[in-house]
């Protein structure tokens, strides 16, 4: 688990606050819920290498000693989703869409982009079946993407009923679908050779493994066998559907059907997609999901989700560049100093006005005593990366102006107080710092 | 614990949002810290009571079985703060500020405004012991609450020094000050009478109680006693010169020296200060603690900091009704419908732009097969407090127009397509919704 310095926590809110921006565009609403479930609200919905990852709580008071535990922390943001469209019934819209972005906790070994504690952006949407929502989820994750400044992205789509279909066809008994797509699932990371081994393995015929990768191979023989079932050509006629609806919205060009797509999670009942970039892997994935959230509210409820992993997202955006300056400056706009202990008031008068024109001030606490403690100032104020330092002397008050140093330019110039706040709001952004020279104190001259 | 809908999100998103924007402007910067600390962290800090009320987690694995615990909950994020100055020694700025917002979890028991997971929102400045620190952290604080809209707030201003000379010279023994601080803390809610019994159930003799609790009826008499040490001289002088200073700031009026304001964490070693609205008690507190960091680092830092509970304001702000139409708005600008099965791209298409307008749009996502599919639309999109329902025909797609029905006025007429955006953009908001008429359905005339 990590603490976020400030340039990392100003990189993570830009990121969270394009996400949000535009998924409150589409509509979507924002939903949090408590880091701590009960703990039965969580166990038995991720499978069994779920549960054993769930960071369990003690049971305070009575239950202490004995180890109980009652609560549990947020594994995900599916299942409390799921427990709140339960709770609230009747005060929820019909088409209830929300997004959250909120920290889940997993017990895992951490790898590289994957922690302990980590965020997910999740946007759902409860209480239709029409493609229309699948499409314009599409459409607001590829948004997302292309805000945050990626282009090379591909929205990898697939059903989970092609697959069943495609599985039947080529002879896969349904009691082995399960595991027939786990093996799947690992195509594009272990080849074709080690998945057909690992499908025999897992105690399927030879000549099915052998008919159902060579469907992969092959997007005519792929078709040709889910549309042997009614089921199969029912879902291929949705996929279709989706794919040409998304060629009217911001995700046109990039959804790509995508066979082999499996996805892990068992829930997954219709459409499944997934973000893939060229040389990274995966941004996230969701799918159409209609039976979860009757196994809360005990009514059948259609719904379909994507989650997008911020921490991936954050490192590939920091691995490639592509955080503008305006992100990452952080530091003060300008360093007010204070000159010596008469003048205090006046300098934080100065940040106050400075501060009402919408810049950021910091105020240097120590008195300038000397030369040498305004050098100090001044080197302060270099490793703060503040782009001008204000020196407020009698002489300057007196005379009713400000001693401005801009960082980047080494220009130094005594500006009019009135005029001090648009003087330094409207000069743009110094960019490329360089340690400042040292100024004369101002009134070392009187 | 709490569920936050879409409304007490919004609510929430807006304090932080300006609790934010003011302390960015002060020149603190953003920190996160993770939810789990190691236990030994937090155990220790918060004293016996707080102990009690920290969540701890289970060990995974091995220890599982034995009811171990190796992490815990966040508390507070004044000691996570200093565990990280500890650990970033030489990689932070010699004055570091920081604000936190973040939940923290008490396993404690619930009571009106007062919640088991809660938000602080906290600024620290680390690194100078000039009362330039507490004057900006007042200016701040207070130019947070102004910014929310209230107006009434006072900041209580003592020194936990003034209270030490303040006891000494009422022959309070130093052994019994911590009690006495206990007791005097609850002057404001059980009155003089009683907290006079409680000094003296706690050992103080009762010519002693009697002459402290004097001292708080008559700033004159407390100023006399306090003035018998030199470090109540040295710390009414400090008070005195944040006072003043503070007067050339946004919080000038509102500072009041208030002998009685004990404040309950042990930590503090000067000036503490507490924000106090009439008629609703604490909105916060904070104070000078130049020990603690050296708990962790071993090198003495001196610290101030000031947390205000989110949770707490956002009660207050509720029932005062101090949140603008504009923050409690929500619901789409605009519900697209779709007319057929032949039009669902155009509709989408529609929505893209609208969206690129910097509209919040969402579509209706079920196909309007008859004009009592439309009634139902329209009933969601009232429900939804939707501003305009958009309705595209084949007949309108063909005449380049779209059919908009303002569901404030009850409105209706078709606009160019090409000017629907600044025509939608740029109308004032719609307040006082009421439930809208339908429409008919715009091809039936075809």
């Amino acid at each position: 688990m990590r603490d976020f310095l400030p340039e990392d926590v100003r990189r993570r809110q830009y990121v969270i606050d394009v996400v949000r921006r535009v998924y409150e565009r589409y509509g979507f609403e924002p939903l949090e819920t408590p880091a701590l479930e009960n703990i039965e609200t969580l166990t038995g919905k991720y499978g069994e290498e779920g549960n054993q990852l769930i960071y369990k709580v003690l049971r305070r008071g009575e239950g202490a000693s004995t180890g109980e535990t009652d609560l549990a922390l947020r594994y995900d943001l599916t299942v409390p989703l799921a427990r709140v469209v339960a709770d609230n019934r009747g005060k929820l819209p019909k088409f209830f869409k929300r997004y959250q972005i909120q920290p889940v906790w997993r017990a895992d070994r951490p790898a590289r982009g994957r922690f302990r504690e980590f965020y997910q952006c999740d946007v759902d949407a409860i209480g239709s079946t029409s493609p229309v929502v699948e499409v314009e989820m599409i459409a607001a994750v590829s948004e997302v993407l292309q805000a945050l400044g990626f282009k090379d992205f591909t929205v990898q789509l697939n059903h989970r009923a092609l697959l069943t279909a495609m599985l039947d066809a080529a002879g896969v008994e349904a009691a082995k679908h399960a595991d027939a797509l786990i093996a799947i699932d690992k195509l594009d990371k272990i080849g074709h050779e080690k998945v057909k081994e690992d499908l025999v393995a897992r105690g399927i015929q030879r000549r099915a493994a052998d008919a159902c990768l060579s469907a992969f191979e092959d997007l005519n023989a792929f078709d040709a066998m889910v549309r042997k079932s009614e089921l199969g050509a029912s879902a291929s006629a949705n996929v279709a559907a989706i794919m040409t609806l998304a060629d009217a919205t911001p995700a046109a060009g990039h959804v790509k059907f995508t066979p082999r797509l499996a996805r892990g999670l068992s829930y997954y009942t219709g459409a499944i997609m997934e973000i893939a970039v060229e040389g990274i892997g995966s941004l996230g994935g969701g799918g159409r999901y209609d039976g979860l959230i009757g196994m809360f509210s005990g009514e059948q409820i259609p719904a379909c989700g994507f989650s997008l992993g911020l921490e991936r997202i954050l490192v590939v955006m920091g691995e490639r560049a592509m955080f503008s300056a305006d992100v990452d400056k952080s530091g003060p706009d300008v360093l007010v100093t204070i000159f010596d202990e008469m003048t205090i008031d006046e300098s934080l008068r100065l940040a106050s006005e400075l501060r009402g024109g919408g810049l950021r001030v910091e105020v240097y606490p120590e008195t300038l005593r000397s030369g040498k403690d305004l050098g100090k100032a001044f080197k302060y104020a270099d490793t703060r990366q503040a782009r001008f330092v204000a020196v407020l002397g009698a002489e300057e008050v007196n005379l009713g102006k400000v001693k401005i140093k801009n960082l980047s330019t080494g220009e130094q110039q005594a500006v009019p107080r009135a005029s001090v706040v648009s003087a330094l709001a409207h000069r743009p952004s110094a960019i490329g710092h360089r340690p400042s020279d040292i100024v004369d104190r101002p009134s070392d001259s009187e």
